[in-house]
């Protein structure tokens, strides 16, 4: 078969959807070169996803990590937009899926995106410091060129509800332990503890780390780019979507709306007004 | 080439998209076998919805009622669950495409589908007229069916909220305009009248046609299927989850939950534990 | 009742979720003030679609003009993202809500967003020429900016698979017709013009307006702000996104894949190995 | 307060939001009763998914073994519908949980409730079996029920593309082994066994046991309702959906489409034809 017989043909249509992640044959699947029944029952949950997104099986100290941070991120609560969203669409006489869709569709930028903001900003210091500088230069560095140019809240730091979001602590206590272990370096820690007491000097007020914070040290440090980080983000908040859209299936309302159903809203437009 | 290499090269990968609704080539665009520039500025919005869906073009009278009965229920405020959806997650970061993909997701069988349903209702009576039954002996053969087997509301009948839909007798009584001038025969409003009155004697007080009910009426009234009622009321209240999306947009509000931002949710569930 | 209590009772609730477009009591639905009843019937789906959106009525008009550009982008064939995926999701066991609701979603920054981009480019020349400059030099400055600075494709110009995209041309004769006749000014019109003749000069050959550069021409005519033209660009997608999820719904066809079912796909990844 | 002010105030609205999952207030964060640090870093993530959709923790062997499940299934590669609209969504323009969201959605009743129906399937011959019924005699029953009435595949039996799958049979040796250990009773597992046999004397050739069919074994021993088998689906199919549209984002696509570019669809369509 010519080049150009092959390129109009069945191959063709078959190099459109070329991929490195999956080969499959009837009766065989192999997921990045392993065959899948290897795979099932040695290797757990989080290294599967680790296996999937990177293309390599992870260490087990590594799989665990990332597994703490998954789990670290699952739910805050019916206030969350995409909480709501989820329960309120489950009685609205969708499937369970289609209710997950709906909620996890609003992690976007602003709901979900600021992990991967807080990874692009500590790599962004990481860079600097490969470039040469010590690590509070670095740091003063993009904190200065935040400020000037970017404004706002600094990626990472600070939390609207939480005085201190009681995850971060406890997730950053764990990143030195599996850094004194060696399976990770720890830089990305320092990174963040730097940004953290810069802040607090620059502010004379201290902004602690958040969960997105702690979670963008933690696949910082695991080698994931920044854009995973929202992409882990959504496996990880799915769960609690799942498990309010399944509480609230288990409930007899129709139709929730955000309010009571006796109450209305409050109507701020134009009177009363007629056609003509 | 012999039909297997066809099978098997380009010829049957464009076999696999086929469709009878748009032919294109470079330069040309046909929708239904019409060239796309002689629809465009001679045919009403209404009517190019009409012909990508049945194929063939409607009546200026056909297409004009298709559009009443799609701007009656565009919005129904933002207690209904589509419309809180849209604007919560206008707040989140994403597009606006993506805050209504989210809300028209949720127009399902409880939220969305009672057009559809109050169609199929009012057209297997339509069948069993056409089958010699009278009107009467129809409406009441398919309500016994219905309290038997079914139970639970009427489809197109009663509204939580309002006593009487204000929407439904304006558009029944277009319906009647209409079949008056012979657009339409009027049979679906003859059935619907028909199962409003005996649902009456039944329960002993009237549960006045709702929005679905009226809306269906038209839909049958104009041949279209009852799938297509649902599709088409996403389309209708697209337009409101548009607008408020939109408008939520042009607030400041970030990660917009249902409830007050000083409000909290009740917590009814296990009290503090640990874990050994 | 004082303020405060006010503030922490079901007021506050209410006023969380205020609106300006809807005001709806048991018994009446008024949009923008107007009475739903005497809206249907008297206005077209265009004209109810702007006071959505705008808060005020429209002249005839303008919502013939709004209602010809939703109609010439409904549809691009099954080759484009969202109509493909409108397809395969009706064939997954969703509802026909989910499944434009999955079409509609992608309608993002590149598949959908071309017009919003437009019309903020071709805005931007307009704002120059408020301030005084002629629209020669506001449309070089523009263009200069764009290659030195924003690089690709100029925002409405030229098309990947038509030489010249058969909407566009239609579209602006009609623009042109109803500034003749004063419904608009023609401004964007002459700008998107300047825009295609500079591009032409500075390339050496015509990049011709798509209908995305065609229809942000219609929707700055008639005062839309730029992130609304990709709202409307969803209401009118939204109909072809229908129509080929119905015609594949109507088909056998069970977990739609891109390519022929006796096809795969071409793998490219790690040849096989094991896990130790 | 009276109770009547309660439940028109702040109160009412809190109530209306509450749920049995998490509790919170400003620095603390409780799941299911467990303060949220002392979840982290000791309970693994399948555990903290248990834990969450079920109220209660699991054994470790139980976080093992549904781990097991969820890894099991999360890619058939990207002709399924699920990935290829991943891997398209990721092409045009919105972010990577949009392109999530687009594909999670249509894990619908065709193409992600196998598994569940498998499940109710299972459960209806226990609940026979519960009510004193031998094995054989309730897989009979239940089969016959469905070839007289529903017809079809047998939920969790056949392939259409692996004449055997081949992650079935590892799964099943593995729920053996568990029930070997103590870990389960094996009592689905059996069901499965005997299902696949009775199938296999009437139709007069195996028909083995699929991933769908598999997991639902897994998901019944473990005590999992059905309606959550799909929930779970989810959120292993999410795996592979991330890493599909993470890979497709590296590329440089843009509105990626089903087949290749130069590539049309077969219009079957009416041919030509003019307006009047």
């Amino acid at each position: 078969m010519s080049d150009q017989e092959k390129k109009t043909g069945r191959e063709r249509g078959e190099e459109w959807w070329s991929t490195e992640i999956i080969e499959m044959r009837p009766g065989m699947i192999r997921l990045r070169g392993y065959d899948i029944r290897d795979l099932i029952g040695r290797i757990s949950f989080p290294a599967t996803i680790w296996l999937m997104l990177r293309g390599e099986l992870p260490s087990d100290e590594q799989a665990e990590l990332l597994g703490i941070a998954l789990g670290a991120a699952v739910d805050h609560g019916p206030q969350a937009p995409s909480i709501a969203i989820a329960r309120m669409a489950a009685t609205c006489g969708v499937g369970i899926n289609s209710a997950m869709a709906s909620a996890i569709n609003v992690l976007g930028d602003v709901h979900g995106g600021a992990g991967e903001q807080a990874l692009a900003f500590f790599g962004d210091i990481a860079a600097a410091m490969d470039g040469g500088r010590s690590l509070e230069e670095a740091v003063r560095a993009r904190l200065e060129k935040f400020f000037a140019e970017e404004k706002g809240y600094v990626p990472g730091l600070g939390h609207r509800f939480h005085p201190i979001d009681p995850r971060a602590p406890r997730l950053l206590e764990l990143v030195r332990e599996f850094a004194a272990r060696g399976v990770i370096d720890g830089r990305f820690a320092a990174i963040a503890d730097a940004v953290e007491a810069e802040v607090a000097r620059l502010k004379g007020k201290k902004i602690p780390l958040n969960i997105d914070g702690a979670t963008a040290v933690i696949y910082g440090e695991l080698g994931f780019p920044p854009p995973l980080t929202r992409g882990l983000f959504v496996l990880s908040r799915s769960v609690g979507i799942l498990a309010h859209a399944w509480e609230q299936s288990q409930q007899p309302d129709r139709n929730k709306g955000p309010l009571p159903r006796e109450w209305l809203w409050a109507y701020k437009g134009q009177p009363k007004r007629s056609l003509d």
